[in-house]
């Protein structure tokens, strides 16, 4: 197709996948603001955050100093199933812009769970057995993270419990069943399991839930049973941590032919696929050693980097998890259907939110049907169909590449793409059927959810 | 995990991808018999065929003789998007069923279509092309092959008409929307855009259609239009020359690490995954070079080498297509409501059909239940969940696992995992709910399918 020696897939062998997650912490100037208590609005501790999360985690999540932290064996062994992920030079895609632009992008979806979800579930479910628990709880919203803890804690052997918002629940009854498939329970939320799901049906009868509600009773059913903990897929720093294998891998197959990149974009909902991105990256921005652009592309529906306040705020509706600061739309914002359901979140990880508010990063909001109309356009070319989440980076590379086409530029562009669209036909049907619509909140709704935001003095 | 030297998957380079597809004819002793005009029963000429295919697939169809094809550029710049597919160690599955084997797998679902379809689907959408037509119709029942033709379509920009078969068009809706998001039309059979279909509603109004009935709204619909052509996703020689790459890669792979294999074991519905990989392997098994075991695995409720005759019979219930001599259960023969969809045809590849004649090949059939016991086993394995059609050959390859078990035996096994169940999910959730029949037709049944075969004295 052409003469360069970039081939379409950069391969990595399994002996190259990282054997070491990168705690982009560790290196930041800033520190994110740390968890509060959301009573006494003091710094989680330990034996505070242990309570809900698996010792090792709590650990992880509270250490800010350790550059680089050994990933356990068999963990390394459950990645060798679906790792290394494929780094891919868009060719395709190069040639359909007609731009000069070399354009990449790493793919996550090439496993069962169909997103990079797997990346941390595989180590949260890890250091549970590890810790001889039973099992644990967690709440799953589009379904992407519930598939992807099924998964591993069948590998595992441990009790796993999802908590689907309701509305998924019936909408998406495929992801449900892939779930059960892995010998998950999969509980409709609210429901009547839990006191919090039972005060919810009461007060609204006939409520399709929402993800807020359906964190409080996985937390609620962690505590109250022996042997299980709470796990939780985006936005933690634990999970940032994990997910530091997705930058790791297109790091070293970039430096492996020689690639520098000019510009890294992910999609940002809570976090975690961008933040594990762009981690090596970032690291090196701020060490001096290199630079490139970083852009965090959001939902115009849910625009919590571009049109949020950076405050300590909720990460649940409930009002029962720790406060973090963060950019966030108020844990009271109801993020209109938007159908990127993995980035309807109104708030952002916190490591992200200080790199953003340091100027490192950039941010843009991209509106549903220019995503979707990003995604077609991409699918015809590369062959995959991507997950509407990820098919918002996708936007942004292609309107960087016209860009370059525009200005004669040839800058190189590297993308995630974090997962495929296989259980969001639903949403391109509205789109084939030209009966998409975008929903932009007004300034309006996102102040009068801001202003419930808690008051802290920290 | 292991001190064995052969990683978890063993990886080809781009450069690896075969050049050229292996025609198996070329070597066979016994050739398979020709196609024959329905009217005349005379063997099918290159005019003849030329009417309904293209002109260079018409040529394939005939050639018995050239064992190698060079694959033209484009299908190969194509090819590259999912390929090399993976061949991968079965590490998991053997420690989990605890056996001496040495499995492998074959995964070609690592693409959006989900599944092997796509190598033929590119090489006769880039015929058309290459021949100018403006597009090709076809029909799909579970919607894999309609789903790749899509994608290779959109491609070369050929107009691509798929006629599905009305009950999976209402149930499938997923797959219809991959179709529509590529850009093909879809049309739910009978339907009353054609003649066949018009008539077939006037008849049976309220049918649910059924894949004969599609196949000849396919033909008329591409006759019935200046510059199209019908295409056919498996029985032809054709299909079974374009799959060649699954085992041509396959065995390059496994004499890259010095593997031989003891069983070779795929699924057969039309047969054009198995014919593709065993094709190396069978033509050095003819050639005395070396010798293994190949095994064809069948639905029980759809038993054409098990339990069908040997004779010509129609490719289609409409019997428009020309007669192909195969193993056959008639083309009046319904198979029951058997969730791999893409196992449900009455016949056999001509191929397939005289190398099983020939005592070159064994065959089995087993129960959808038990399939679906094993494809579970294997998702919670090896991570990947699969079609219910490959797991027929998951289901064999478990069998004989044990078997080695039991007899201390270290064989070699390799099995063709032809796609992922993604699609499928409504049968993983019969058969999560227990609710999973399975239907083996009686032999009274048979042979009163088998009663109505065409007389054909060739």
């Amino acid at each position: 197709m052409n003469n360069n020696t970039i081939p379409y897939k950069l391969l990595l062998t399994e002996n190259e996948i990282p054997t070491r997650w990168y705690n982009l912490r560790a290196d930041m100037k800033n520190k994110p603001a740390p968890l509060l208590n959301p009573e006494t609005h003091k710094p989680m501790t330990f034996e505070e955050l242990r309570k809900v999360f698996c010792d090792e985690l709590a650990r992880q999540e509270l250490d800010d100093t350790t550059p680089y932290i050994d990933i356990p064996t068999p963990i390394r062994d459950f990645y060798r199933m679906f790792r290394p992920a494929p780094l891919v030079r868009a060719y395709y895609l190069e040639k359909a812009l007609n731009t000069p632009a070399h354009i990449y992008y790493k793919f996550e979806g090439n496993n069962t769970s169909g997103s990079h979800k797997l990346n941390s579930a595989v180590a949260q479910a890890y250091y549970a057995k590890e810790q001889g628990l039973k099992g644990v709880t967690t709440e799953t919203g589009a379904g992407q993270w519930g598939t992807a803890l099924s998964m591993a804690c069948s590998y595992f052997d441990l009790i796993c419990k999802v908590f689907m918002v309701k509305v998924s629940y019936e909408q998406k009854p495929h992801r449900r069943e892939v779930m059960r498939t892995y010998g998950a329970s999969v509980t409709a939320s609210p429901s009547e399991t839990t006191a919090v799901g039972r005060k919810i049906l009461a007060e609204h009868p006939g409520t399709g839930g929402s993800l807020g509600c359906a964190i409080s009773e996985a937390v609620e059913s962690a505590l109250s049973q022996d042997g299980f903990r709470y796990v939780l897929g985006s936005v933690l720093s634990q999970v940032v941590l994990h997910q530091s294998i997705i930058g790791l891998e297109t790091k070293t197959a970039l430096d492996k032919y020689g690639v520098k990149p000019d510009i890294v974009i992910g999609c940002a909902g809570g976090g975690s696929n961008l933040g594990g991105l762009i981690a090596p990256f970032m690291g090196d921005k701020i060490k001096g050693v290199a630079d490139c652009r970083i852009i965090a592309v959001e939902p115009a529906s849910c625009p919590s980097l571009t049109r949020g306040a950076y405050a300590y705020d909720y990460c649940d509706t409930g009002a029962v998890c720790p406060l973090a600061k963060m950019y966030t739309l108020g844990s009271s914002f109801m993020p209109s259907a938007n159908h990127a359901g993995g980035l309807r979140y109104h708030g952002m990880s916190s490591i992200l939110s200080q790199l953003y508010d340091d100027g490192l990063m950039e941010a843009r909001s991209v509106e549903q049907s220019k995503v979707f109309e990003a995604a077609t356009f991409f699918a015809r070319c590369e062959g995959t169909l991507p997950a509407p989440e990820s098919s918002h980076a996708i936007r942004a590379a292609i309107d960087e590449a016209v860009r370059c086409r525009e200005t004669g530029k040839q800058e190189t562009i590297v993308f995630g793409l974090t997962g495929t669209g296989y259980f969001d036909m639903y949403a391109y049907q509205k789109f084939n059927d030209g009966i998409m619509s975008d929903y932009i909140p007004t300034d309006d709704e996102i102040a009068k959810s801001l202003a419930k935001l808690p008051q802290v003095n920290a």
